[in-house]
C-alpha cells in the first residue's frame, strides 16, 4: 500500500473540504479483534450461527467462525474516526455504497486501512460545505482484503 | 406499508432459497433505541460529538444528537436477523449496496423495518446454494424513512 498521514503539525487546525484533494492516499492506522468481541457483537447485533460459535464450514459461505460483516464495518469506521474524522471537520455523512466482504475476520486478525480521496465538489446548497467521496478499504494481517465502501462525507470548507 | 410474514405454521422448515420470491415483501418487526444505546455504541465505534452528546445542531449535516449511522444499519440487521434470517437457511452475505442515511434516528424513536425480495437466482458454482437480493428500508414512528441498503444474501435450497 502507499500510504500518507494527514500532515499535523503542531499549531496546525483541522482539515477542511479544501485538504481532500482527488488520489491523496490517508493511511488509518490498524486494529485488532478479538473472539469475546466478535461474540459479544454478533450477541447484539446479528446472531447468527457462524457469528457466534464454531460451526461446520459449510454453514455459510465464509468457512466458519467469523465476525458480522456489520462488526468489521462498524471497526472500519472507528478507524476512520481515530485516523482521519476526528482530525476534520467532519459534518456527517448521507450514506456508503458498494460494501464488499472480501474475506472473513476471523479472532487475532488485525485491519489494517486507508481512505482514498476519489471525487470532491462543493455543496449546491450549503455554501459552507464540501462533499468529499471517500474509497475505505482494509486488509488483514496477510495482506488480503477484508472489506472495502465508498462513503460519502462532508466537511466544512476553510474560511476564506 | 404493505406487510407480509413469513408463514412459520407448526412444523414447518426454516424457509430456502425457493421461498424468496421477487415482489415477496417480508415484515421485519421494530425495534426502539435509547440515548445510552447510541452512546454506548459511539463510543465504541463512531466517536464524533454528534453521536455522543448534544452539539449545535450546524455541528453536522443531520442537525444535532443522533444515533452513528452504523448503529442504525446494526439495529437493521438485528430486525433482519429476528425477523428472516434465523428462520431461514441463511449461509451468509458477501455484501451490501446503496446504503442510504435518511433521515437521523435519535433518542426514543422506534425502527419499523422491512424486507423486499428484488431478485434471486441460483449459484453458477454451488448447486446447494441460491443468491437473494433484498431492498431492506426502515422507518421511524412517524413514517419517515431512516435507512435503507441492497442486500445480497445467499440461502440454501431445498432439498429435492
Amino acid at each position: 500500500m502507499t500510504m500518507a498521514t494527514p500532515p499535523r503539525a503542531e499549531g496546525e487546525g483541522k482539515w477542511c473540504f479544501e485538504d481532500f484533494v482527488v488520489g491523496r492516499i490517508i493511511a488509518l492506522g490498524d486494529r485488532g479483534i478479538s473472539r469475546d468481541e466478535i461474540v459479544a457483537f454478533a450477541r447484539e447485533f446479528d446472531p447468527q450461527p457462524f457469528h457466534l460459535d464454531e460451526v461446520d464450514a459449510s454453514s455459510s459461505v465464509m468457512g466458519g467462525f467469523c465476525a458480522s460483516g456489520w462488526h468489521t464495518a462498524a471497526l472500519l469506521m472507528r478507524l476512520l474516526c481515530d485516523g482521519l474524522l476526528l482530525l476534520a471537520d467532519s459534518r456527517g455523512s448521507p450514506g456508503s455504497t458498494n460494501l464488499r466482504f472480501k474475506e472473513p475476520l476471523r479472532p487475532g486478525d488485525r485491519l489494517q486501512a486507508r481512505a482514498t480521496v476519489t471525487g470532491a465538489r462543493g455543496s449546491a446548497t450549503r455554501p459552507d460545505i464540501g462533499i468529499v467521496q471517500l474509497l475505505i478499504e482494509a486488509e488483514n494481517q496477510y495482506g488480503k482484503p477484508v472489506i472495502s465502501l465508498e462513503s460519502t462525507v462532508m466537511f466544512g470548507r476553510r474560511p476564506a
